[in-house]
């Protein structure tokens, strides 16, 4: 019989990560919808949605509302750690939640008796700071360091495809501008 | 919104954790069954029952067959480690799956260009390597060494109450060892 792992990150961690990626290669000024971020991963645009409003709520994207509107990063790419879009999607609550089981029972002392933190929370809490420590050193920006270095030949079709999809948006926003501030023919 | 943390360890793994500490605390020779490492922790037996035959299909416990048998540690404390509890009872996948979402959509590339991992995945598996390897430093006997020096007062009870378990089988052991002994009536 083989266990089931129960500690495990939902996809919504792996999808945040890849699009915070991405929006840290924007051409300045412009935003992705997330219908557009849903077609370049080829992922289910409602959920991924409920993730970019995670990252939003916690400050590390910006949406920008309206039809030409969508989602850039809020502060830069090297401001950005692993760790804050993983805490931001999956939150900041410890996997090991110790109950103080070593209170309970028979052999148990009162209360007031256990002036130290349990030895094996102690440890477990230990292990998971270790997790954190290595999200927390590695930024967005870095990703794309590696990936630059690593996949050159992705990053630039990812840079390709960006300003087209960038370049459409502005486009029709360009042309929505323009059409507004044209003269229109007077009711009045 | 508060989002709900996906990544936990289930409570199986507190327990465990804590019934190891428990038996290797075990006078020589005995051990204890799995409804008295519950009433030890007031935890409820059937529950406590599934993890402990984890720990004993992962080698980590040995169970003793018959009514007076029960669990005892397969090899000596210094020798188990943390991170062999945690994975005999969730399993040892890693926490973050990466899906290869970077080869999706209309910017990847054809399948063999990609020749590196995925960057956010091996960053992402970098800081689960940190958490093993902070779990497997720590055994069993370091635990034990720590709430010695940390809770002397419950080290001392939890001794008092297993030499009372381990007692209370062993006598009754005895008992029926003496009873199957002693001359029977003869019927041939």
């Amino acid at each position: 019989m083989i266990n089931i792992r129960i500690m495990k990150l939902g996809q919504g961690v792996e999808w945040a990560l890849h699009a915070c990626h991405l929006l840290a290669a924007l051409p300045p000024g412009s935003s992705l919808s997330s219908g557009q971020l849903a077609e370049f991963f080829a992922l289910p645009a409602p959920y991924l949605s409920k993730h970019l409003q995670a990252l939003s709520r916690a400050g590390i994207t910006a949406s920008i509302p309206g039809p030409q509107g969508g989602y850039r990063l809020a502060r830069p790419a090297g401001e950005i750690s692993l760790l804050a879009v993983v805490e931001a999607v999956d939150g900041s609550a410890p996997a090991f939640r110790c109950t103080e089981i070593r209170q309970r029972g028979p052999a148990s002392l009162p209360p007031g008796r256990y002036r130290h933190p349990c030895a094996i929370a102690s440890v477990m809490a230990r292990a998971e700071a270790a997790w954190r420590r290595e999200l927390e050193a590695v930024t967005v920006a870095d990703i794309m360091a590696t990936v630059g270095r690593r996949a050159p030949a992705a990053a630039v079709e990812a840079r390709a495809w960006l300003a087209r999809a960038a370049g459409i948006g502005r486009a029709a926003g360009d042309a929505e501008r323009q059409a507004s501030s044209a003269p229109s023919p007077r009711h009045d």
